[in-house]
């Protein structure tokens, strides 16, 4: 296994190309929040503690020499009371520091906590820390393919190199880590939930083993997604019915083999009988019984199942209800290793959705919930979209399920039982990781929030700005306001109002709310998910007259839903079919409301374009025009947005535009004919655009 | 010749189209401002006066019943002391109306005129009206081409119908006659400047005899643009050497061939020695020599010679000052039938230029203002650009040359002498003439302020609204208030400031302020116009530093503009070269003020839009779509061209925008790749622009 000399190589590639690129590389964004180019190795901190055996403490220790951190410190991983990945830091009057863990993780995670206090420049001569992660699994989800594509990936290809491994390490998997566990990261499941059965093959294990090894030092676990079908496809077996002997053996084998390699391997994650993938239902059996065979298989080595319950058939007259429709009476059937990962909203990573009404409902299951940290749904890697804001919106939200701890937060990261949160990653191999430089901003944001969720979105993004741009109170004020504000102004411009799912087909990037096709499933189809007709526009899912999907929410949340006049604007088109003159809480007619929205989100893009332009003094140039570079897309694609989305809308209702909104600039027809030549992943340059 | 059914052919076209071809035949703008849908003819106007001889009398009589008109009217025609073309209208007390003219001509322009009154909604019971053209020649150029295209054109192909003439005589020609007539234009110039020899081979002029009858009883006198080399050319000469006699004799002939077709003929249009035309200038002669050779020719028969002065040189130092060098020595040389036809400013049609410095300069040859009603420079049938304020502006402008009549309109309207104003035709074979159907108002405000310059931009505005969509006030008002606005708006998003020429080459439509190419004459480029340079912007015409351009005018003008202090901030870098910080008039840096400009436009351009949309109650559906659409693309292109103008000189420059102005959507690279399809002719499409 040879190593890559990276640094030569880098030194190397500085030196050939351009006369700048030294400084170049210091500034493509490259290194993350953790902007090590400014920082220099301090010989003033003594520390003491064991450390030889443990690579762990001496990344940290290496750490805390890089950081600056002057004075004697301890390295104390004795706390065997703490969980794992807990710390605490001591230190008075600038006298020594403790750090303390029940592991070497503890440490690692407590130097990085030091990073973030002296560069968001906190008191740090005394300190009294206490962490504790709230979620035992602190999951990145990677939607990565064997072939190099990311579904849904819009910074590059996949920073996983099959064809070079396991030979060639590629220096990203250790930075990849590091960034990981300078959040509290500590599992990344590898490959995309479309799974290739060709991932657990002796091939792809080895190569996976060479990963692991990297991860292991900074406390990631390596977990992958598989194809229910592996051991008919894999294998050679005539089926993958969970009740069959050899089918179960096959996994207990393969299990077994993956332990070898990998001992702290972390488990299974599995999109079954989801948009085509096989799974138990295949052979008549149910999610539990497939959850449970390969649960049973990773059990002797401590792994888990990660099983989504991401299911909705083309027969459901509504599509939100039927995870809740399939899963809840399976409540307490699923073995404990096992955890179902629901995704926050009930239809799929919308910009904004009702949270899921499976959370809450199984309270004899293990429950995890899924964002998608990727913008899918959200600009790709073109807009400025911090996700904090939506994050929260879901583990904040009260499912009034449970008497005491009710919200999503409190229900998932339970202590009692198994507890994860997984995010799906934005992460390819663009030199700045995540295509644009504010989308590294979510990446953080999901790692904090998975440490600890009680944490503020606005006291997330000022720490990002902080330790990636500047710590300027001139800079971080206006852009904490700029990244609070951002999701929602993408909302107003995409799907106000509670409108959802009227992307373009396939690539999910710009609007069309006109799209159908005959023969087609109509939930895959726009003008099922918004209705709209002469007279209004919604998704009536009442029990009253529509769907009847409020009935899966407890009380009151299910009458305020149901209430058209109690459901918040926001969700109003999601659960109503609500006349274009009918007014909304605001007192304007939901049309004038409607335009309104999309006009705000418009002139919203716009004053981010203005706002940035303000910091040139506080940022490098290179990542300044990066940015500016983007909000220019972004601003277009308002314009875009809502011109697609009002005209279509207006040529429906033949209602007139209020008074003094701007009017459109494109033509609905032109529109309609746009074919972005973008499928399941790659993010549009501007030259694609209409 | 037969005469094609043209009636028959519209209703059978409108039986065999859309069901709703009917009304869609009335509602496309091709009535213009004559409106005759909404007409009844009055059985109720009883007239006297011989008419039968006169068919420009009998069509008097048949408009006078069209638009209604009641009571005894009398055609009076025997007023001798009138001008050609004036006429009074007395009535008194609703009782009878007398129309009198020197000639049937001017009973055609009163009833018009009657026409007007009627549906502006003025007092018809009691009139005293006496009008007299200032003008002896209002003259339509038009750059049409013997294969059918317009130079210039933005609304189709040439209503001369070549291929088809002499035997299908299109009713396009009566309605251009009646619709010419109904403003005041008496004079079409049928082909290009640019002219092909073969306009004057006996083929051609048999079809121009049939033109020429369809325009004469709506007193429109035929004119052509002469090639200087025909008799090369066409008639086989060994030159074209306005001093030899062959040549002499050659015109001579042509002209009594002309004439004996067309006994009318008004006369030649030349372009000469300009831009690769042919020219006395090839033998060593001057345009004296060939504009008085040709004069001579066309004398006995009454014919004139419009000669432009459009020269210029790629030897001259400054494009602008070429004309008033080469011409001014000629004042008093040449014939009293010659006119010299000088654009409006010093450079072409520009969306703005201060006045040529000709004005007044030649107070002994008999000088024409020409002026360009196709929208070249002015966003072609896209952009709504009402041009009277444009036109104004000149014909308004004092040269201080003479004591007391020293307004272009004074010095070019003298009736002392031959006198003629011409505008450049926006008139191609699109069901509403003119593409844009605000564009028709150009040609109308043309006309009437041919008529009478002393007329109001507003008021020829009002008035074409109130004939031409409605005469509502909440409609007139508002619209009024847009047209009047428009022109400076797109000032204000194409060149402000005094910039010019910094358009795409060749079709002139979006903007190419980087434009140049080596071995380039300057003088076609972007660049030489506009200068910029790290410390500044604009082409130096002082006589204290620069080209000295400012010394061909009359003082004080001359003092003013030569003083950056007093040079009015809209024709600032038209004569001077600013520092990018330099404070302007209004306390802005010029760097600032420059973006102000820009972005005024396109905010301007937004404005418009939510204007009209306004205005769906008074207008009838197809057209009030066809104007939205149009609106649509000019704030698409307002922004074009402020992110282009923008961004590019921000590359010279690099300073920051101006905090609070919204910022550029587009990449300066990408607009720098904008091909268009196009060359000399033909509006950008929607889908051409980027």
């Amino acid at each position: 296994m040879k190593r890559f000399p990276y640094k030569l190589k880098s030194l190397l590639v500085a030196l050939i190309c351009l006369p700048n690129a030294l400084t170049a590389i210091a500034d493509n964004g490259h290194n993350l929040w953790l902007n090590d180019s400014d920082r220099h190795t301090s010989p003033q901190v003594s520390i003491t503690g064991k450390r030889n055996d443990s690579p762990t403490l001496r990344i940290a220790e290496n750490e805390l020499k890089r950081i600056g951190w002057e004075g004697a410190t301890t390295f104390d991983t004795g706390k065997r009371d703490m969980p794992e990945g807990a710390y605490s830091i001591m230190r008075t009057g600038g006298g020594a520091t403790t750090i303390s863990a029940s592991s070497p993780i503890g440490v690692l995670y407590a130097v990085y906590e030091l990073d973030r206090m002296m560069r968001c420049q906190q008191d740090i001569l005394n300190i009294n820390v206490k962490e504790s992660p709230a979620y035992r699994y602190r999951v990145l989800n990677h939607w990565d393919n064997p072939d190099g594509t990311i579904e849904r990936g819009y910074a590059g290809f996949s920073i996983w190199k099959w064809d070079e491994l396991p030979d060639v390490v590629s220096p990203r998997y250790e930075e990849y880590a590091r960034a990981c566990a300078s959040v509290g990261i500590n599992a990344s499941v590898l490959n995309n939930v479309n799974a290739k059965p060709i991932i657990l093959s002796d091939e792809y294990l080895s190569k996976i083993k060479v990963i692991a090894d990297q991860f292991r030092p900074y406390g990631v676990k390596v977990f992958l997604s598989v194809n229910f079908a592996s051991p008919k496809v894999l294998g050679g077996l005539a089926t993958a019915d969970p009740f069959d002997k050899e089918v179960k053996a096959w996994w207990k084998a393969k299990a077994k083999e993956i332990y070898s390699l990998i001992p702290d391997f972390g488990g299974f994650l599995v999109k079954a009988n989801s948009e085509g993938e096989a799974g138990p239902c295949d052979y008549g059996r149910t999610h539990v019984d497939g959850a449970n065979m390969l649960a049973d298989a990773l059990r002797p080595h401590g792994g888990i199942v990660m099983w989504r319950a991401f299911v909705y058939a083309p027969s459901s007259p509504d599509r939100v209800m039927q995870a809740y429709d399939e899963f809840k009476p399976f409540d307490g059937k699923f073995k404990d290793n096992v955890i179902i990962q629901v995704k926050n909203g009930p239809i799929d990573f919308q910009p904004r959705e009702p949270f899921s009404p499976l959370f809450g409902s199984m309270p004899k299951t293990n429950l995890m919930v899924e964002f998608q940290i990727t913008q899918e749904y959200l600009g790709a890697s073109n807009h400025l979209c911090y996700l904090a804001p939506l994050f929260k919106e879901t583990l904040d939200a009260d499912t009034h399920r449970m008497p005491a701890k009710s919200t999503i937060k409190e229900i998932t990261a339970s202590n009692d039982r198994l507890s994860a949160i997984a995010g799906v990653a934005n992460i390819g191999d663009d030199p700045n990781w995540c295509g644009h430089l504010f989308a590294q901003s979510n990446w953080y944001a999901f790692g904090r929030l998975a440490w600890n969720p009680d944490m503020k979105a606005d006291e997330i993004a000022a720490e990002w700005l902080k330790l990636t741009l500047s710590a300027d109170p001139a800079f971080v004020s206006p852009m904490t306001h700029l990244m609070m504000e951002s999701r929602e102004a993408v909302v107003n411009y995409m799907m106000p109002m509670g409108l959802h799912h009227i992307f373009a087909r396939d690539h999910h990037y710009g609007p069309a709310p006109w799209f159908e096709m005959p023969d087609m499933r109509r939930d895959w189809t726009a003008t099922y998910y918004h209705q709209a007709d002469a007279d209004g526009i919604g998704f009536d899912r009442t029990m009253a007259t529509g769907s009847g999907a409020t009935s899966q929410y407890a009380e009151p949340i299910r009458l305020m839903f149901e209430n058209k006049a109690t459901c918040p604007d926001k969700y109003l088109l999601w659960f109503h079919h609500v006349a274009w003159t009918d007014k909304t809480q605001n007192g304007l007619t939901l049309w004038e409301d409607i335009c309104r929205h999309y006009d705000k989100g418009l002139q919203q893009a716009r004053q981010f374009q203005i706002a940035w332009d303000k910091m040139r003094p506080y940022v490098d140039s290179e990542k300044f025009a990066h940015v500016g570079d983007k909000l220019k897309i972004q601003t277009h694609d308002a314009q875009w947005w809502k011109d697609a989305c009002l005209l279509y809308f207006q040529s429906i209702n033949h209602l007139p535009f209020p008074d003094d909104m701007e009017r459109p600039v494109y033509d609905l027809d032109r529109l309609k004919k746009v074919d972005l030549p973008l499928k399941l992943h790659g993010c549009p340059t501007r030259d694609m655009l209409p």
